[in-house]
């Protein structure tokens, strides 16, 4: 099926084009047009792959969710519990330029899915799932580290989670201020807070 | 000096009709021409108080900010630090509907801000302010409740701060998911988990 193949890979090369749009000049100028521009594509071929913007942006802001999913996915567990841990929410802090990137235009498209229903949906699903995601690893470092103590799984889970969105946007709105060895060091902090390593 | 206070007074009173424009329809539309609209002021008028979009945009994200400082100002301290702490920090958590409007606004101005050199100024200028004011209640805390723990001030403070703005974000986006008793229940937790109450 190389026709689809192609179809999917162009699909995502304008979802990247529209990424570089959000990031230079704000979500409030990724239309149609500009992003036809940046790809250095018509309007009209444009339409081929998306008729409307907000297909192109949910399509986009989708793609930033997968690029995460698919690096936890192919990601391989050392052993080391705590280690791994520490591995896979870092996935989620702007580390790199290429996790800058995802957690930029995912902070862009969240923020304008409060006005606009079909991302408000997809934030709500890709909440839900990284939620599921830490609590799992929370459950898996009470029944390693912490024996006996009384940790509230549901408390500690959205701890955990607000602390990583709060460092991941700190990071991201003000790089002077958190340097990405900082937020882990925070994380590695917190984590050994509660786990007594 | 009334004219001075009337002219403050409307130019508030604009930026508070470009928060329910935010709010409902997103930044994007925060035009001149549309917040005149939403004023009931006519686009002539309206250049009286403000001569481009980004200085209404400016005015109206300090204004969140101004109200902020005002209620922590105007606190009256009941003498119990924890108490204090906790009524101080939740002005700073979505848990009624004024606030939730602030934030929400605050929340796509600060989207805004990574393209708008205007915003991430005044943006920066609150980071520190807030880390400033949450790092003195931090040493408050370890000073009257964690004598000889070896707590890092540093750490604590930026756990403190990300974990605030995280929880906030959650309950902006999700308040089907994160309600105000939630997002106060998380914080006690952190508080009592750090100084051993």
């Amino acid at each position: 099926m190389p026709k689809i193949v192609d179809h999917n890979k162009q699909k995502e090369k304008l979802a990247v084009a529209t990424w570089r749009v959000i990031r230079r000049d704000g979500l409030e100028r990724a239309s149609l047009r500009n992003i036809a521009k940046e790809a250095g594509l018509s309007v009209g071929s444009m339409r081929h792959y998306f008729s409307t913007q907000s297909e192109l942006l949910a399509f986009s802001m989708q793609l930033v969710s997968d690029r995460v999913c698919d690096r936890l996915q192919s990601f391989v567990p050392s052993g080391n519990l705590m280690e791994d841990v520490l591995h896979v929410l870092c996935e989620m802090l702007p580390i790199d330029e290429e996790r800058s990137t995802e957690m930029e235009v995912w902070f862009a498209f969240t923020s304008k899915a409060l006005v606009d229903p079909t991302l408000q949906a997809l934030s709500l699903y890709v909440y839900d799932d990284m939620k599921g995601f830490i609590a799992k690893k929370v459950e898996q470092l009470i029944e390693q580290h912490s024996a006996g103590s009384r940790l509230d799984v549901n408390l500690e889970t959205e701890r955990l989670f607000a602390l990583i969105d709060g460092l991941a946007i700190h990071a991201i709105m003000h790089p002077e201020r958190l340097v990405p060895e900082q937020a882990r060091a925070v994380l590695i902090y917190h984590l050994q807070s509660i786990f007594k390593l």
